[in-house]
């Protein structure tokens, strides 16, 4: 525990201007500190461990702020599940792809085709997940482009998916920040967590989620170009 | 081959507006038909195609006009490689990242990282390539946010991601649009591609690419949100 900082000091430890965190104390984003006078309040710990979250949710999730309230709120509900602060994060990571009013032949059958997957494989997973829809978009948008390649199959991208997701979802687990090696996840029962441990990692997971996402994306496209180079130079 | 076309059949066959086929005309995009009057002109199946292509690229692809303009150059151009046309239509696509004027020493310590990384799987990739440069910015961002989790480290997405990506470059093969399967992928040599495929390819390609790195995305956070639910529930 740090000792309790003034306004000033809490800006310079977190390296946020003190505008931008009375912006943050008047839109309830972070919690008042100890008044100590009609005009002085004390900060602590608490107040720096929320601000670097609530930067990691600006800077690296391009969260609207309206959004991150909505996270905060799951964050600071002890009685809700780690499992629904994941959910919380991931569900406010752009993009939003919006579900048709009257979906269309190739959207219902893109529709039955991710059900069918997911339940080959046996996820769980909510039929409201927004990556659920992306899926569904995307598979449609596939079935529109008749000229689209084939492809290595949904069940290959999928399960090369689950591997990669389990590492890193394990990696997050308390006393695991540093260690997870892929194909042997240490799986412990459902952890106990406490408030300042639930908000460090919802910052992990908003960290984890956009980043492992662009390394995916970039090592995908290298390894397209790699590819390309050895079947069309 | 199709019987030769006027430009209000041209806008029919291909959905295109005869309006936006003028602006794509005037901007150079497109090829002027065959004048048979001071006032008429007729267009072919390679004009449809090429419309074709267009529309996948602005829909799609989301390149911007401007950009396009490049990468049918180099479709255009019987003597760059296949390759070179597959590279075209991938570094048009978004994002960009920039490069720093001026690397602080995250950003130098994760391009060693890549580099390292990119001669360990012997991948053959241009330096230049923004793929890189976003796993670079991106690595650079996981140092200086320094809870982030480690995850399964980038060796285990870089093997996943090469066993997709050669099942999707070997799906572009000609003769081979409806065919591979992972892991026994046809390898011929460097094929000879005609003009006309060569316009197929680039479309298959653009599909291709955004497409399955859309599908990689939704997987990857339904994946997550799986592998949450067994172990943070």
């Amino acid at each position: 525990m740090t000792r309790p900082m003034l306004m000033a000091e809490l800006s310079r430890s977190s390296g946020v201007p003190v505008a931008t965190i009375k912006y943050y104390l008047r839109e309830g984003l972070l919690p008042p500190g100890t008044a100590t006078s009609a005009t002085r309040a004390e900060y602590g710990e608490a107040h720096l461990r929320r601000l670097r979250l609530i930067r990691a949710l600006l800077e690296i999730g391009e969260v609207p702020v309206a959004a991150i309230g909505t996270i905060l709120a799951v964050v600071d509900d002890e009685s809700a599940s780690v499992h629904a602060m994941l959910g919380a994060v991931q569900y406010q990571l752009g993009p939003h792809p919006a579900r048709p009013a009257e979906p269309d032949q190739d959207w219902q059958v893109a529709s039955r085709e991710a059900d069918a997957l997911i339940a080959a494989l046996g996820w769980t997973v909510a039929s409201s997940a927004p990556a659920r829809t992306l899926l569904v978009a995307t598979l449609a948008a596939l079935r529109r482009a008749r000229s689209a390649p084939t492809g290595p199959g949904l069940r290959a991208y999928a399960e090369a998916m689950a591997t990669l997701a389990a590492a890193e979802v394990t990696s997050l687990l308390p006393g695991n920040q540093h260690g997870p090696t892929p194909g042997s996840p240490e799986v412990p029962g459902s952890p106990e967590v406490p408030g300042s441990t639930r908000v460090a990692l919802a910052e992990s997971a908003v960290v984890g989620m956009v980043l492992h996402e662009r390394i995916l994306i970039a090592l995908h496209r290298l390894a397209q170009e790699d590819a390309s180079s050895r079947y069309f130079a």
